[in-house]
């Protein structure tokens, strides 16, 4: 039989015991799960970058695979604890839009879990990660379906995607933007982020000399703006969350 | 069969091969093992962090999982190789007190790892971790009794943990204490932390405003200080083993 | 069936969801595979430190192992990808020298990768870890033959590895270097690095009081410049590719 796969997605570091006690959990319930870290390193409580990374991982994984998202500033108060079922696979976390993007994307059915009975006993106000979403995430992995997890609703939390603006900065410093390639029309492939106008264009990271700007399709379809061989952010003095725009 | 739980926990951070060749090891002895890091982040020779992160991670591991420890200053002098049985589970490391809490809580039976047979070869002076723990831990998690890989002893190392302290910051600057919620009995949950008297106490993190500091049962029973999406350490400026106490 | 084996070493880090994408394709090709990560903390774009960290690492994992190296500044332009056999594992990269201390140490094969049957489609051009040498390894992993991956080459990319260096500081701060215990022949194990010379040696880590430098045989072969719970490297003030020579 296929091994389930169930990913894991938070912002607790690697450096505690957080995320193995999630994993210790979700092999007492799953014991052949192949359990894959997507990162552990979001800012704590950056709900948006936790939305990204999900985004952007899980059309690699294979049908039914399970991932639990984990930003939860609000664990332990009223906020839901949902579970998503989009492009065949399962989305488990929080309630606060960190699916955003996933089902901005995707056709999709959200669910609010509340059946007690796939929880970790007992239930602490403060690692939701532990006593809820991860072993919730296991049963489903395990085969419950996820009707019996909790009930249909029709609101989860979205965050609003629309301004276009840098998604995230990655550990080459390449910017990665809102801005799909197919957004762009028939313009040429130019930004402007704060006070720089980006006006080359790349396929490839070496095609120019290393200390000059171009923007690139990256591998997800976002326009990013890179550097060969430096980082870009860096260079430009950018953040997630800043204002980008097509250069008209 | 179900598939055998073995995890890591050292000081060798992730940077280098360390951690791979120890994983190399344990699959050319355990082919099927399930191995999960819980943290190569302890710092450096820091074996009471080491001892801190095993004991509050073994709980949510299954019966037979065998755990690996390796912080180990004193490689390749004559410190013991020991294995400890407790609560079903298999530990495996130096004999330096890095089992001290799990000991400590536990009822247990210590052994003397010496049964070459079960090392890898040739046996280094530098990295026992790779030579030693892992191999037995391996062969442990493959079937192999405790007592064919060495005699009882009656005298491991045990490290004095009666003071109350603060034992670990974690990444959210949460300040976990020694304190435990049936110490205060009666008493309310507020603690002294070198000049800073802690007079509010919370159910969840999110129940007072940004910036306040209180105390709270963390996710493991400690009582912990915290702040709602702050560092309560940075604001403190305490450490590992700064002393707290109760207020009266 | 014993379960196949694949290491993943690269320079992308662990906060970026690039490694989960890559682990993503690989377990929808070989749902089994047994996934080590060597590395992902190589410093951008070292191809040097990649083939240091991954010929230390192989020897230690089991016949048929499947390594993945990606450390690519080239990616998108015309560089080859390729499959080196050796050992009886086999190592899956770009060409451009990350597999040179491999095949200086061992006798092997290498391929052109050439067949796109076994792609991630659609091919980016910034992402081969994920288009190409994920699935080709994953294919190998999972039983297809090296040969319908891509033809014989003879003229792999190789540095030149000659010059007597530090070839890498580890977490602990101990700085290995390129000569190896036999390389001393009759001599004592003393060396000069910038200027320092280290005229102690060791057997293992504690036998020095802390902050005397020593040389000691490490855990791969080669003569370390170590110091009992300190880092060497900060003392020396040395970094990777620096001289080191014998003291005559």
């Amino acid at each position: 039989m296929a091994r389930p796969v169930l990913t894991l997605t938070t912002d607790f570091g690697l450096a505690d015991h957080y995320v193995s006690a999630m994993k210790g959990v979700i092999l007492g319930i799953a014991p052949n799960a192949q359990i894959v870290d997507i990162s552990h390193e979001v800012r704590p409580f950056a709900i948006e970058q936790g939305a990204y990374l999900i985004a952007q991982s899980f059309p690699y994984f294979p049908k039914n695979a399970v991932h639990v998202v984990v930003v939860d500033p609000g664990v332990g108060s009223s906020r839901r604890a949902i579970v998503i079922e989009a492009a065949g696979q399962y989305f488990v976390g929080p309630d606060n839009g960190v699916f955003s993007m996933v089902m901005a994307r995707e056709r999709h059915r959200a669910r609010a879990i509340s059946n007690e009975k796939y929880f970790h006993h007992p239930v602490s106000r403060t690692f939701h990660g532990r006593d809820v979403f991860a072993p919730a995430a296991a049963h489903i992995a395990s085969g419950v379906s996820a009707a019996r997890i909790g009930r249909l609703i029709s609101d989860p939390v979205s965050l609003d995607l629309s301004r276009p603006r840098v998604l995230h900065i990655d550990r080459f410093g390449n910017i990665v933007t809102s801005l799909r390639a197919q957004d762009f029309g028939a313009r040429p492939r130019f930004v402007q982020i704060k006070s720089t106008r980006v006006t080359s264009a790349a396929v490839h990271y070496s095609e120019f000399d290393p200390g000059a700007l171009f923007t690139i399709e990256g591998s997800s379809g976002y326009i990013e703006i890179s550097m060969n061989q430096g980082s870009a952010a860096e260079r430009v003095g950018c953040h997630a969350g800043d204002d980008v725009n097509f250069v008209p």
